[in-house]
């Protein structure tokens, strides 16, 4: 019989985080299908994952509200959701929002500062009281819900790159740091991860802020036994692009150009709206196409933010392309989908796995969930087909999978 | 040191035939690179597959005209060469003409009928003398080339389906419907698959005709040894949907609809502009989605001819999908590929991994090719990254791949 | 101060007059913008047209239900509204229900037929009774309403074209028709359509039903000093065409292929896709390039039913075309457009422009309303841009347009 | 009888110089037909204008080389010719080579700077001498073709715009400026206007760059009696724009966003990748829909530098509206045009209708010709079909047009 696990959101208001938990809850109730949910395919079921109604909910985050809040103000804006479905999950909604925790957005840089609402978040009483206070709550999020195993999801917007200047050498020096109250080296995504691995969490890194599992965390998380990854989850554009990339590579059709230009406009479209912080995204989008098709090539990726799409990210791609005798062609593609609801069941198929490796005593990165990264840590296999051989060998799906097909 | 190879093409003063030989040509002369060509890429290289200045031409066409004809209005019509590296090769075009005897339409079809010019194509002296004929001028190709091995690839226009009826039993059942020269259950491309293995020569169908490889050719076929592959080269849009929709299945996105629009102006669009003949085609194309998907969908495939894009193909292909709490998002590519540009590499690709077979001693179906068909015999798997996998995998090459991305 | 005004819809159900209803009361509400009522606009302010608060609805209509109902179904299937916007009309579409009568299906087709729920609809006791039965649910909703001016607005399924044979020739050969039965040449539009006359009513055929608006109704409609229009709104794919296309006329350049891929899944496109009634529309759609462009052009215009979208059009247009030196381009857009959203507020429109003739006591086909449709009577002009301005010349509002851009 | 013209070049053999001699040769000579070329559509039948056959060329070039060379390299590069076209017109471009001379590029900035290869171009010599050079280049071509009117077209690279200070006053300020030497204020672009007007050549600035007809040379050039427009031709993205602008406008659906992602890979391309010379053609393109549809909205012009499209511009634009109920709805274009091919047409067009305002007498502005110009000089009308309407109008044409289909 499998525990029930908690997981615990840092930015558990933002759309990821809110269409999760809506999610999660729909599914158990049987008032939605259960697309988009990895983990429940056929190939994984021999695995024992921890079943959706087992899974509780709680996090950090920098603003005011409720999951029914936030679910609300979805509906309104990208009509996500059923109405009706949200109107049955308003009071699960409400009891799990008891569980949410002022986070921190010291250091955070200046778009993160600007939607911060609790002031709470501000509270800079020394990086250590701060570390301290998260892993309380993650303490008392395990008591409230009667559950010993939590993963920490980290579902909060991108921050700023590390400014320039040396690495933390050492879990030694991170502590030094983090009793001086020296925060020029650290964002708040260290923190967390730091005090989940001190409380005995595994961690997912869902965005691609670089802090959260930097060389020095990935040292610690690897000594606390624990078992963690990142980063930035593959959702849209990336993804298409990991699957169709390959084929160029295998007909030998040689790519000129691959242009992508993606438009959203939701919170997380406003943070990228600020170029530090655009910067962290682009840098793990772009390094795919030359990864899988081996030589350099003219790219491009670019970020626009337009309000007016909300969560609906549109994104274009056009792959300029040489063949035979040098003849030029192209292909181009626009993709309408809609960022937390393709991101949102990812990180529960994640936080199932991250469980699962925890019950099996697994620590360090687990390179087998390279396909659901842009940036996945230890991996340089970008060909999305490839991803999802080694995802299914490794749980041992791959074989039922070609037997099915044989 | 490899044996040169002899291509004779069915069709082959058609977009695919005069493509492959300006290509050969030109990258022999280095006057293009070899982008398109597969069996180019690393993974091949240890094979010793017969370089291309070894491979010589030849082949039955039921028009007029050389090479430098059908290479010239290409260039007039859809640009797809360049007209200088022409120039350069019109001597050898008109030299490689030599080697074209009037293939056989006895029997293929009215639309096909229309396009015949050279009365002999026309000659209908009883089948078994037509089959004659073919091996014959096979023979004489060997001659006058100087050359053993053979492969023989058909790239004549798609032919109608067989009409209704019960499929030709067995090897004796064919010899007596020759003999008596009962064309109601054969097609032109009977003929030239059972004079190619008559002839001792590998065969290639890169067309949707099934008669061509029907079961009791592959009979045929293996009982003289001879390694062969079909149907319908593999190209375009539908190359794209086998690279794409495994992403869908692996996220487990359910596919809702599925439509597919193309629009072709050359001959064989021309051709597929008749209901009877396009009936092959479209059979062959849609097939492959619900097999990857593993579940019934709503899907389409248009085909229509619009005489002003010449050979430059485009199609627009529209998915419609549901993911988490399901959400309807969708997905559109305009695919802008030149067919002939795109097929031509592969029938030398796979001419050359042919010859590697005989000089192997392998007969019967290379289901190794899987990737390069839209309908490959024997195969169930239509997952494009799967079948490259089969592919490297049978060659040796997918250890070096993965080896060269550990 | 302006008469109230009655709008009297022959399939009232459908998408588009459960969205207009819906919508018309939203905005006098002020729960949502005015957006996409051309006749809010300021080149129509003079015209003292009826207020939306002052509009009442009824219909017929062959199925059963209430406004709610086919409003919620519209809100689950397309969410083309929001969900609290419904709710809070729920009382107000459940009052405008009572209104509703069934209609007539006699002689609608097959597919028609299909959609029929209530067996009033089928009752036929004879032509002239039918019509008198229309006109009679008439005069109950004047007297319910306290109406005098009504609009009768065609938005039923698009009906078969009338099979061949002589149309009919006089007013006497119809009403002999009506008298002795005969359904031959007699589709339910021109009963609807008679009826309306009789009653004195202005009417508007937004459908491609071409019985409606025959030249012999036409010649009733004028003989009984009645404005009326038709036929087909034009709503989006062909919207943009005629905004597009005199572009390359007025650079001359030569478009080559004009191909338009449609898709839908709603009602009407189950409707559309029975061969027979999906010709009335093609034909409607399909003459618009050749008249504006001034020469004959390789066009297509295909409509698929992709159920998945119900509401939610689709279209992909390319054209081809060429320019200086013989060059070839090409150009492609894709439409998502909602259809009913799309159509109500025109409906509103025209209702409130005929409402503003009857007024004015003109009579005869509008031409002025040439621009909102497909195929406007007695209009050759396609071209979008002079369609409006023969539309805000005839209304006095060019002059204000003008000056405001000197 | 038409007296023949001179167009004189500014930038003759870049893209659109060399389409234009091809093109007017070919056309000529009939080996292409006249598409792309507006004045040869009726409408303008009875302007007498000149024949293109009485048309000569000459012009600027800080480059190296001759017609001959920059059309194949086109031919190579793009594919926008047909190589036997040009073969037959070798000759011809080697001789109209012949009056080509050495421009300046005195303060063009440094991206321009950086395409120089006659050193000639840099000689700095004194404004006033340059002037004086200039000048005397045009009288020479006069001379040497025996030609008397000349109209002057601007199609080099775009300038930066002018570095921040007070404008040029008056045409005495400019004279002194140019005595003292001072380029602070003055680009090439402005000598070449100036050395124009007082040649008595009519004058076209098909660029953005702003100095060409900055205010004070408008009044030289008025007062000098001749007639001349700017500025920025508008050939592709943008002329889609004005043309679909107008139907939303219309329709009353409001336009939330409207991005546009240009890439283009020729030299215009790689002068625009330097961020001064992007600012003046972004401001150019971005301001047509805000004029268009009469309220703010958000869009976005990008223009990317993809080398190798090269001249096969290639442009997404996303429309994204809201219609009744305040429905999202979306529209996207790919436009895929030939810069050249569509713009050498025009200045054909522009110069023969300069020629006849020369031979009117007509002088100052030709607001007439605003359809052809993304930012037309003293029209604020953004409307294509406005500006068509307003072009025939002028031409005596609408009539006509009216005429043939009333």
């Amino acid at each position: 019989m499998t525990e029930p696990l908690g997981i615990w959101m840092v930015g558990a208001l933002g759309g990821v985080g809110t269409s999760m938990v809506v999610g999660a809850r729909a599914i158990s109730r049987g008032l939605v299908s259960d697309a988009g949910l990895v983990t429940n395919r056929p190939e994984f079921a021999a695995l024992d994952l921890v079943p959706l109604p087992e899974i509780v909910f709680g996090g950090h985050e920098v603003r005011h509200g409720t999951f029914w809040d936030s679910a609300y103000e979805i509906y309104k804006r990208s009509a996500s959701f059923d109405f009706e479905v949200l109107q049955e999950l308003k009071e699960d909604l409400l009891d799990i929002s008891e569980a949410l925790k002022p986070g921190t957005s010291v250091n955070a840089g200046e778009a993160i500062e600007d939607i911060v609402e609790n002031p709470m978040a501000r509270l800079d009483d020394g990086l250590r009281s701060i570390v301290q206070r998260i892993q309380s709550d993650i303490r008392s999020f395990r008591a409230r819900e009667s559950v010993e195993d939590v993963v920490v999801v980290n579902l909060a917007s991108t921050e700023p790159p590390i400014p320039e200047g040396p690495a933390i050498g050492s879990p030694e020096e991170l502590e030094r740091l983090l009793d001086e109250g020296d925060t020029s080296r650290i964002r708040p995504s260290m923190l967390y991860s730091y005090a989940a691995f001190l409380e005995g969490c595994g961690y997912i890194n869902f965005t691609p802020s670089e802090s959260a599992l930097c060389p020095v965390m990935q040292e610690i998380g690897t000594a606390q036994s624990m078992p963690f990854m990142g980063n930035d989850g593959k959702t849209g554009e990336t993804l298409v692009k990991a699957a169709l990339a390959p084929m160029f590579k295998h007909r030998n059709l040689r790519v000129l150009s691959w242009q992508g230009y993606n438009m959203l406009g939701d919170r997380d479209g406003q943070i990228l709206s600020n170029p530090e912080n655009l910067r962290s995204k682009v840098d793990s989008k772009d390094s795919v196409l030359q990864e899988i098709l081996g030589y350099p090539l003219h790219t491009k990726v670019g970020i626009d933010f337009v309000e007016s799409l909300d969560d609906c990210k549109t994104a274009w791609d056009f792959i300029h392309f040489q063949g035979f005798l040098d003849r030029k062609m192209s292909m181009q593609f626009t993709w309408q989908g809609v960022d937390s609801i393709l991101a949102a069941p990812l990180v529960l198929d994640m936080a199932r796995l991250t469980h699962l490796a925890m019950r099996r005593g697994e620590s360090g990165p687990m390179r087998q969930l390279g396909a659901f990264f842009k940036s996945p840590l230890d991996c340089d296999d970008h060909d999305l087909h490839r991803q999802y051989d080694a995802l299914l060998k490794y749980y041992g799906g791959l074989e039922a999978g070609d037997a099915s097909e044989g």
